[in-house]
This record gives structure tokens, sequence and C-alpha cells, in this order.
């Protein structure tokens, strides 16, 4: 019987599972998979300086390729380091297998420097947990975990002792690429869905972004305009989609407005809200006088929960309707005014330099909200936004989308506190050569805590101190450079115009730091 | 009766109880903290742009003040950015009191998308985890988890719900400082300790950092050498103290070595091992065909446990054994050859240039071994080293070093691919304009990996790429501007030697980028 490692169990288990790249960073525990990863395997490797990188770059390929990156991360404080942007993916319901490598099984008892209890670190963010106990459980354990990533939409981590990596275990037979049973999907009632739309003044709909043919795909978006035009009504992406298709003709369909006032404003309009692959809304922290619950279950109504193939049952639901076929809206892009840069321009501008096919992901309040207004009438891009709130993901998440769609351009619209937390990953573009345009917005302040420190009051002398990246201020442009990307500054609209498409031109990494 | 909020409270208490200052990152769940730091609270604030530079400096600052710091994290993902830190912190057993908002508790219900299972991901790293359950339960919860803190040489974690920072409460009548009660000294026999010494032929002993008067303190060590004078034999530092007095007269005892060989022929040479407030040595990793334990029970012998006052037990330990008073040994730093670095090279020049009281926080192997070894022979100062294994622990240890000492200078020592972890804390020594030479040894990879790896054969093309920082080549002084760090470049001795002596001039934050 041909013979194998666990290790290498593994990682041909997992390729053969459709797992194509695994984002590694690997320690001491992990390094019979790194040699294991030299022969026999398909897999791309590619080295992350932060685990925090590799685990949004994970969830980036994850919501763009549909099929879960692996991870290689080392013991509880690698995972550690990882666990920010897992919380995301997990949010996201993107599949993600989270390799994590532990001491020698018979070392453990001696709790040396590095160990600790993994398992209660990666519970929080996991959808299953397992940890392999002999070589002969890697390859099965490798396939169940494929399995419980793309059935329940989330992270499945799989524990790996050194010892049970290096040691020999007869190969497995190759088994094919399973699809991976989904759950049974949600209980609808088509009819019952079609007379309370019927009954109904003011229906708002509220569209989820998990998955390939979630509510905002660009089937879902068209079913929801026809079923518009037949009830009347609005719809909306939630605050937080993984992922919105946008653009190119689609409706424009803005997001939910993240402050309870604006939320709750939109919402009451309606008498009948009806969730579409979206949770109920809730507020997104408590806010004094404002209950969590944004919608009473009374006012609420379900097509199908995140995850599921919402645009299929919106579109027989606009059959059942008898909607009018989809009529592109007549949109455009907003002027883009010259002078200083201003969010609004920022968002105007990108807008308009949008190449068709482009991938964006956005993370931060500054450019973020007025971008995905601005951007309704832009070419027909991809739009990736934060899902969990654990800041630090837009690059990461850029990158992965980067890898998993060659081709298509990216650009990474951030703002300057939340792009420091992972600011390494400037070095994996680099390393991989890969088309995405940073664009920070530097307004050297966390703007979203001011602003929620506004609706307290006026911002005494410390709380401005504890929010502000002023002094002295970050050059982004150095740091760029000193990561191997190309980089430049951009203080008005015309100059991020020009650099903007620039960049894109060179299909090479680049950041353009944008002054505020 | 005056009333106060949670949150005012709470650093009320923790200021009172001695925590003198906060390493702060905080979110939407912490503003009512902020706003509480604006008024009534001594305490000082410094703000982190990554929450392991946070929990890094508190480290730091416990390390070298012996009292805890606090430290504001933003719910269970700000949490998780900063548990590595935490990790080493734990090991290092250094008192910290790490303060977690979370959302508001009516709120937690709804599962809102930063809600995670906080308590799972702070209990790996923490000695004690207590969540506040309402604002009365501020100013107890933050003495008590000073007690712990301090009394458990650990992390103690307070998670703090919005509401309850928010809400009104009776204030406290002040609680003097509490020298927190230590637990009972473990049981110790003098009598018989002298007796095996006595009968040894070869002993050694295992000095342990812990604590200002652990084993490595100046006082512990003369004693040590006061005893091996009546005994013969030798005596190691553990292989990562968390802090040990150096030069300036203090014996040239080197560190346990970290491979299992060189680790163990050492140990073998003693027919007796002796600890000082040093765990029984084990492994670092589980090694094939070398047992956990590097010394069996038989052979191992206590003095005290970690974090004890080993100083006074040694010197009780001279005096009975009527060992001579201390005498200095006549130690030299070993020359400075000229020419290109190397880390022997590396190690001579810093320890030539070390000025009187420095601070030195070494990580990374590839000059922290020799910098050990050649700097018994300098003026006297403090090393701290890596204690848990998580690496972009040295620059944040220096930051809180840096602010626990003000005058004395700091130094950290570290390697290219550690220091990537938490490259923010150059923005915060900025801030701060605290006087940190960061020494980078830029070998554009994970030696200690391929170190690793060669002991298992020669490298592969694939091993060689996953443990490669090397294209490109980040460019560390770029970096540091980006941050407003001064920095240079150093490729030779002389290079080296005059940049550091005019960097440590400045007393302003600086990096070194040393080419090898």
């Amino acid at each position: 019987m041909p013979m194998t490692t666990g290790a290498h169990a593994l990682l041909d288990a997992l390729h053969a599972q459709g797992v194509a790249v695994c984002f590694a960073n690997p320690g001491t525990t992990e390094l019979d998979l790194v040699r294991a990863a030299e022969e026999g395997t398909g897999m791309r490797f590619v080295l992350g300086m932060q685990e925090n990188v590799c685990t949004g770059a994970a969830d980036g390929w994850g919501r763009m390729s549909g099929r879960p990156a692996a991870t290689l991360l080392h013991l509880g404080p690698g995972l550690a380091n990882g666990i920010a942007n897992l919380h995301n993916a997990r949010r996201a319901r993107t599949p993600v297998v989270n390799v994590v490598g532990d001491h020698t099984s018979w070392h453990l008892p001696y709790d040396a420097p590095l160990a600790s209890d993994i398992d209660s670190l990666a519970r929080p963010v996991s959808a299953w947990v397992h940890r392999i106990d002999r070589p002969a459980d890697a390859a099965p354990a490798a396939r169940e975990a494929v399995r419980q990533a793309v059935m329940g939409g989330g992270v499945a981590t799989l524990i790996f002792p050194a010892d049970h990596q290096a040691a020999s275990t007869p190969a497995d037979a190759p088994v094919p690429t399973a699809e991976a049973g989904m759950p049974p999907p949600s209980a609808w009632d088509p009819a019952g869905v079609d007379r309370a739309l019927r009954a109904s003044r003011r229906p708002l709909f509220l569209l989820g972004g998990v998955g390939e043919h979630g509510a905002l795909s660009a089937r879902g978006q068209r079913a929801v305009a026809r079923l518009l035009s037949v009830t009347g009504g609005t719809a909306y992406a939630e605050t937080f989609p993984a992922r919105a298709e946008r653009g190119g003709g689609l409706p424009a369909f803005d997001r939910l407005p993240y402050f309870p006032e604006p939320a709750r404003a939109a919402l009451d309009a309606a008498d009948l809200v009806v969730r579409v692959g979206a949770l109920p809304p809730i507020t997104y922290f408590g806010y004094q006088g404002h209950p969590s619950e944004l919608v009473g279950a009374d006012r609420l109504l379900c097509v199908c929960e995140p995850g599921e193939d919402a645009a299929t049952r919106l579109e027989e639901l606009a059959d059942r309707m008898e909607a009018p076929p989809y009529l592109e809206p007549a949109l455009s892009l907003p002027p883009v005014e010259p002078g200083a840069l201003t969010p609004p321009r920022i968002a105007a501008t990108v807008a308009a330099a949008l190449p068709e096919g482009a991938i964006v992901s956005v993370e931060g309040g500054t450019c973020g909200y007025p971008f995905y207004a601005a951007s309704a009438g832009a070419a027909r891009h991809t739009t990736l936004t934060n899902t969990g709130g654990a800041i630090g993901q837009g690059l990461p998440v850029a990158l992965g989308a980067a890898l998993a769609c060659p081709g298509r351009p990216v650009i990474a619209l951030l703002s300057d506190g939340s792009t420091q937390y992972t600011v390494q990953t400037l070095w994996t573009l680099a390393h991989e050569g890969l088309p995405v345009v940073a664009l920070i917005a530097a307004n050297h302040q966390y703007a979203i805590l001011r602003n929620e420190l506004r609706r307290g009051g006026e911002l005494g002398p410390r709380a401005q101190a504890l929010t502000s990246l002023d002094a002295p201020r970050v050059d982004w442009v150095s740091l760029a450079r000193g990561y191997g990307v190309a980089a430049t500054r951009a203080a008005t609209t015309a100059e991020l115009d020009a650099q903007l498409r620039a960049a894109l031109a060179t299909r090479a990494p680049a950041l353009i730091e944008m002054s505020l």
C-alpha cells in the first residue's frame, strides 16, 4: 500500500476537494505541512507577514470563488492574530478551512511556552472545530472540514499536531470532489408572500449579499426591480453585504443606513419589510432610546435566509406576480466636481474611473457610504464590505479577491485608521504582483468614533487625542514604498483621477494616499 | 451621595490601586471609558494603532514597574488582535488588567455583527476573567482585577458592557492602594538544599527572570555567584527570561540554549539541577528522539518557584553555606571587528555602545543569542526577552518599558520577520516621543524556520519561498519614516556604531536597519 505523511494527506485531500490556495504564515509546528507543500499537491501557497492578512485573504477568496481557501497558522498565538478576520468571514458566511498547527501531541502535557487552549480561541469564530488525533485522520478530516465550511457557510478549524503531520500513513484512495450537501432550504410560502405584497401599500425589500446567488446578485436585483414595478415600495441592501453586484444597468439600491435614526426612518416608511437573504434588521450597537430590533416581527416577512439561492426565489416570485421584464434604469454618474478632495468627490471620481468588471473592497465609513451611492451608475462591478465590524479587513479581502479573479481589476477603498491593522498586506500584494489599487482616505483620525462621541456632546481634549492619528501623520506613500508598492498622493479630484487611471493601467499593486 | 458613572468608577478604582497607564485602542463600545478619561482620573492614556501594540506595551510596563498597566480593547475582535502579546505576558507572569468593552447588555441577545464569545477568547490568556454586570460592580471589579493580576502574576480580564459604563452609580469611598496579598511562598528546605549542594559534584543553577526580586536580579545573580564559589558547577538563565539584569560587574551567566542538543549537553554535564524561580526545563517544541523533559525529577531541586522572591532565598542559602562575599568577575567586551555586519559583530557593537542603565528588549534568534553572550561585560543594563514565543513582542515591550522607566535609554534588538507583526508600534513611539532605538536585523527571511527545516534535510524551493521575505525586500528606513521615526541603514560595524551612538544621543525614537 502506498504510504504518505499526515501533512501530505491533508493537503492532497483539501486540494482534491477544490481547495486551490492556502494563505500561510507557518511556524515551527507547521513545518511538515511546508515540507509536504514541496511535492505532490497542486495547492498554491501565498505567504502573509501577519495572520490577519491570511485570514482576510481567505475571506476575499471565498466570497469571490464560492470555494474555501485554506489558511495555515502557528498554534494559538498565530490563530489569535487571525481571529479578527475570521470573525468577519463568519459574519460573511464565507467558507474557510482554517488549519492551525499544534505542538507534537506527546509534548502537550508539558505546557511549553507556545502552548495554549487553541480550541477555546477557535470556537467563537468557527462553525466546526476538529483536532486531528492521528495521521490517518488527516484526509477524512480535510474532507469533512470542506463539507462543514461549504455547508455551514463558515469557518472550519482543523487543529493539527506536528507529530501527526510528520508520521506515515497509508495514502487514501483519491475521493472525487464532493458537491457539499447543502442544508435543506428554509421553508417559504410564495402564495403567502404574493398575498402580503399585494396587500402592502409600501413594502421594503431588504437584500442580503451572501453568495453568488444572493439577493444582491445581478439576477436577484433584477428580479427585485421587477417586483417593485408591481408592488411599489423600495429596496435596500443590508448595511454590510458580503458581496453585491453593482452598476452596469443594475438597479440603484442603496445600503440601509448605519445609524439607528436614518435606518429607522427608512424602515418606518414601509408597512412590510421583506427579508431576502438578510437577517432581521437590528441596530449595529445598542443605542439608548433605540430598541435593538429595527422592525417588529409583525412587519417582517421572509423569502429566504442568508446563504440560500435568493435569486431563483425572487425570479419565481416575480413571474408568479406577473411582473414585467426588467428595464434598465437610466442612471448617470454624479458629476466630478473639481477641487480639493472630499468624501463625495472621492466617491464620484472613483465611480467614474471604475473599469468594467472591477472588484471594489470597501472599508471605512468616510468614503464607503458615499461611494456605494455614487457607483450605482458606474460600470458593472462587485462590491465587498466589512461584514463583522472587525477593522483591518478591506485590504486582505482585496488580496484574496484579486487571487480568486485573475484578470479583474481590484480597488480597495479604505480608511487610514482601519488599514493600519493589516498594513502588512501591502507586502503580499507586491510579492504576488497583484493588480490591487489601495485608495487610502487619510483624514488622520478615527472619524467613526468621533461621530459616535458627538452623539453624546462635544469632544473633550482626551477624546480628541484618543481618536487622533495626527501627530505624527502617517506618510502612506513612504509606508507603501517600504513594502515595495508604488505610491502617490492626491489632494484634488484631478490628481486622484489621473493617478487612479494610471495605477489601474499598470496592472500592478499601487497605493494612493487621498489627503482629506 | 455623590454619583459617578460605571466608567469613571472603574478608572478611578484602577488608578487608586496604582494602575497609572492605560494602553488603549478603543472602539464604539468603549466610548464611555474614553469620555470618563476626560476628567477626574489621573491615569495616562497611550494610543496604539493595533491592539497587540497595547498588550505588548502593558507587558513591558508591568515587567519594569512591577505594577499592572491597563489595556482598553474593542470587544472580541479587538481582544483577539491583542491575544498574542497577552499570551507572552502570561508566560512572563506580568500583571496586566485587560479591559475589554462589550455591547450594551440588553443588545447582546441580538447577536449584532461585532458580538462574539469574549469569555472564550479571553480564558486561554487570563488568570481571571470577570464580566461587570452592573455599574456598581465596576469599582470592586477593578480592585479585584488588580489583586488577581498582582497575586497571580498574570492577566486579569474585565469585560465591561457599554451600558454599565454609561450608567450612574454612587461613587465609592476611595479605597487605599492595597498591597495585593501574595500567595503563600512555596515550601523549601534550606538545610536539604545545602546538603544536596554539598553532595553534588557539578551542580547547575537554572535561574528564572520573573520580577524584580527574581533569580536574575542583581542580588539574585550575585548570590548565585557566591554559591558557585563554594559548590563549583555552573549557572544558566532560563532560555527566555522576562527580565534579567546584566553587565556592570554582574556574573556572566548565559541563557540555556534553545535547541535540545546543546541544552541537554549543558544540563547533562550537571549531576544536580537547582531551579531558582525557573520551571523544570523542557524542550521548546517536541523533537523526535528527544524527551520533552530535559532533566529527570531525580536530578531536580527547587529553591523557589517563578515569581517568588528568589534573591532573598539565594542570599540566605549563600550565608548558610558560608559563601565568601561576591567578587566582580574581570569581564571584557568582545572586540568589535570592522567590516560587514554579521550577528556576532552586531552583538559586539551593540554591547560596546550600551549606555549605563539601558533596557534592551531582545526578540529574534539571529542577534538575540550572540548579544546576550556578548553583553555580560557591558555597562549595567536590563534585558527583556520573548517569554511566550508569540512573535511581534519585542518592540511593544520596549515601548512599555520606556514609559515605565523615563530617563532610561531603551534599545530593541529585533529581527525583521517578527517585528512585522506589530510594526505599528513605531507610530506610538513617535507619538509619545520615546527614546527607543529599534535595531532591525534584516536578513529578509524567517531564519529560525530555515534552521528548524534544515534539521530535517535540505530546503526545497517551496520551503525556501515560504520562509523568504526577499521579493521585494522590506525597506525599513521607508517604513519607519512613514510612521514619523528617524531611520538609517547600516551595513558595517563602523556605520552601526556611529548610527547607534547618534540615535541614543537624540533621546528620540529611531530605527536602524542592519543589513545582513
